[in-house]
């Protein structure tokens, strides 16, 4: 935070003026959808699931250079492309994956199931692909004049969140503006700056593009779509909306189970190996899934007890298109993320160096920390200048980022030989900005930084049997699927909207 | 309860199929604004409103025959101008309140409010009327075989709720139809026989239509809606659909205060009468309204202290279209719709006999408890063979209606000069029906009475200073605007969806 671009922001509200926008936000949001269910510190209980509260929101859209969110949106198909391709090349994944491996026991664990997996042979070359790629503005905090640039954060490759909740924002924030819950004047806030984001619409035709290529049922079985869910989801709305834009706009039918009941719920066909669901609500019912679309199932608490990676090796094991496979879940990390920045790796994949470059125009600078001579500078810099860094585990998730002046105290807190389980990387240092974010009925005025997360999505094929992992064979689609604003307070240095003190957000373009 | 007409219903589930019916019927209401504010039973706190709970809703379509659908619907056009009529006709109106007003404080009162601001003159000529007649089917209990018809149960004139969330209920069924969360056979459930009710749309396009023939605001100023509301609304929610509606369909621009906020909120301009309201949140903005929309004001209970009445007269003598006026409001009390049933009186209204017999065939028989011959003679029925009547105080809101062998003891509790406040009513007999309701996260089935209101929207012009109240100038608009069914439990023989165990529930035709 160094730089003001923008414009003084938000308006100032007298106490009416905020609590008639509070309310008149609320109202909207629990009308249309907008809606998480409330943190056990917010109501203690819950019966059935049967009370809903707004979603963290800002009453404001925040200001977002136009030309940032442009570029944005126009890299996602080169992102889709690369990651596809990443995912799709074993010999340059596999290599990174077991570095990995040796230090990370849930990523070990993981790419053990799909070389498991891969022994037996996998019976589906078809993969999805539903991203988001992350970015922060980035104001050079010593050239005034240097125009503002994104700096991606992170390429998320599985359980991509709040592509239903981001539609619902921008309408929410444009509602606000028509029936004057905004000053009348004093702001820069117009309608037509504030674009409505197709993700709902966009990423649930993801899913309906592998359910399609997928084909009919064995046996005259009806298809659907499988959502992998963990128990007691509270972003739970986000994910219906997709659900119902896949039964109203697709006329696709779609499940939810939890990594822990797949055993009871579901076989897989002993001649295809097509996934077989069994709906314990519709006794006697035979149905075959298309596509499995993991919204759990990221990180190692979603793993309890072997239980669940049985259930991951089934899913894998099984005809039904993944979102994503395994091989596509460890290719979102952020060591894939840290080697792409070095010379010649984007190219690799994608071979015109003037789209290649326009990757590289949204990386900041990564260091691993690992022995090699760029991980031993890096460490220098870790230990005796690390003021412009963050200090990132590899794993997903978000947690336990280790910010600036904090960064030599941590490091020699723990043991050496863990040290490139963590990459270093340069802080971006976004334009100071301020909002109001509404939580659980309350306001909070203050500093924020916003993320724009970038949706994509991709089917592609990769080779059959011995070919497999020996590169894409066809990208049958690929789109950009709208975007996400997500914005978090000051004080907290972690994102993830539903807990804590982030927000969804929706862009308000200024030039 | 006597006969049953309706196939085996609805169909039995296992405790795997309630679940999964709950569970997609409460996440599809939380998701698409089908929503209440908890009652303080359920959640002791909502700061801020921040917390919603899906309306209570019946699971299933309840069965209703097609042909009492269509008959109350046809008919709903005659009834608007019915009352329409008997609102302008004071000869007639001015006598039957000044009956009641003997007896009632509150319909004393507000007839007084009409009076004062009669004897300065009406500056307004069109008045707003957003009816609903509420019919139940009955079924001859010593005939088999005679067709269902509708009774009339009650004609609302004023605060005529649950518009908003009846477009829902019935896009909530269909929704669970599709979804596959009804048992997959063993029904008579189709998409085609659960019609979308209208009645959101409906109902905001006749404030609309008001707003409209209002015309352009003095001295610049721009025009809203104004709804009077209850301070502590729970069914916000339908309320907020209007306005959604008001402002996405028609860009007309509402605002919301209750009574007690009107002396601070709002002023009369000195010369027309315009009335201005002052945003507390945009000081310094005057707008004008066009249309004061009651969904306060009903009963004694929404005026606490003299200051509401103040509130009350102070509308009443503005300039803005009322919904409904003071004399619109009266022409609603069960005693006008006990005197309808007294031959010639329909007729006074609506000449055609033909259509007069239309209104005629939904009325249940009536009886008044005063001390005409009539009235007499029903004394004697109350008293001695009450078995198939209910006794029901004249004053709108619900509560206190006495049923069947309780009439007796009841009516010697109180002054035999209070009598005449009640009238006796027929009960009607409806046809066996189990449903299962859903309320805070909860489920009860049993048997249940279903309660049909058909919204009706018209718009007129009375005659204006010394010809006021002297007929019906001009119907400018006048629309059947859609459908509510109330189902609610058959051990609550009272209605009130949002308190009680009624819910909203949508018809599901049958032949």
């Amino acid at each position: 935070m160094t730089t003001s671009i923008f414009p003084s922001y938000p308006p100032s509200l007298t106490p009416e003026q905020l609590s008639y926008l509070l309310t008149a936000s609320t109202d909207w949001s629990l009308s249309h959808g907008l809606t998480v269910r409330p943190p056990p510190s917010f109501v203690a209980e819950n019966p059935n699931g049967a009370l809903a509260t707004h979603a963290p929101t800002t009453l404001f859209p925040s200001p977002f250079p136009r030309s940032c969110w442009n570029e944005a949106r126009e890299v996602q198909k080169l992102f889709n492309e690369l990651y596809a391709k990443i995912s799709a090349d074993e010999e340059w994944l596999g290599k990174i994956t077991e570095e990995l491996a040796e230090v990370d026991e849930f990523m070990a664990r993981l790419y053990k199931v799909h070389l498991d997996v891969k022994k037996e042979g996998f019976v589906q070359d078809l993969s999805l692909g539903l991203f988001r790629s992350d970015y922060m503005i980035h104001v050079d905090p010593s050239s005034a004049t240097s125009p503002p640039v994104i700096h991606q954060v992170e390429f998320n490759t599985v359980a991509s969140s709040f592509g239903g909740l981001s539609t619902l924002v921008s309408e929410l924030h444009r509602h606000l503006l028509r029936v004057g819950a905004y000053p009348q004047t004093g702001h820069p806030i117009k309608e037509e700056n504030i674009p409505v984001s197709p993700a709902a619409q966009g990423v649930a035709s993801g899913l309906a593009a592998a359910h399609k290529a997928y084909g009919s049922g064995g046996e005259g079985r009806k298809t659907a779509v499988l959502f992998i869910t963990q128990p007691d989801e509270r972003n739970v709305f986000d994910q219906r909306w997709l659900e119902y834009n896949l039964s109203e706009k697709h006329d696709i039918q779609t499940y939810r189970i939890s990594l822990r009941e797949v055993p009871t719920l579901t076989t897989l066909d002993p001649v295809t190996r097509a996934l077989i669901y069994h709906p314990p609500h519709a006794p006697g019912v035979l149905v075959e899934i298309s596509t499995v679309y993991f919204r759990a199932g990221y990180g190692p608490g979603d793993y309890p007890s072997e239980l669940e990676w049985a259930s991951r090796t089934t899913l894998e094991r099984s005809k039904a298109i993944k979102c994503p496979s395994v091989i596509t879940q460890l290719a979102g990390t952020k060591k894939v993320q840290q080697v792409l920045v070095t010379e010649g790796v984007v190219e690799r994949f994608i071979t015109d160096p003037k789209l290649a470059q326009r990757i590289r125009g949204t990386f900041a600078a990564i260091h691993p920390l690992d022995n090699s001579p760029a991980g031993l500078a890096a460490r220098e810099i870790a230990l005796n200048s690390p003021e412009k860094y963050v200090l990132k585990p590899q794993r997903e998730g978000g947690g336990n980022n280790i910010y600036r002046s904090k960064i030599p105290d941590f490091l020699r807190s723990i043991p050496e030989s863990h040290w490139s389980v963590y990459i270093l990387m340069e802080l971006i240092e976004p334009p100071n900005l301020e909002n109001i974010i509404a939580r659980n009925g309350e306001t909070m005025i203050g500093g924020v930084i916003g993320e724009l997360g970038v949706y994509g999505a991709v089917l592609w094929r990769d080779g059959e049997g011995e070919q497999r992992g020996k590169g894409v064979r066809t990208i049958i689609s690929n789109e950009e699927s709208g975007w996400l604003l997500r914005t978090k307070g000051m004080d907290s240095e972690e994102g993830g909207v539903a807990a804590g003190f982030g927000s969804v957000d929706a862009v308000l373009l200024v030039d």
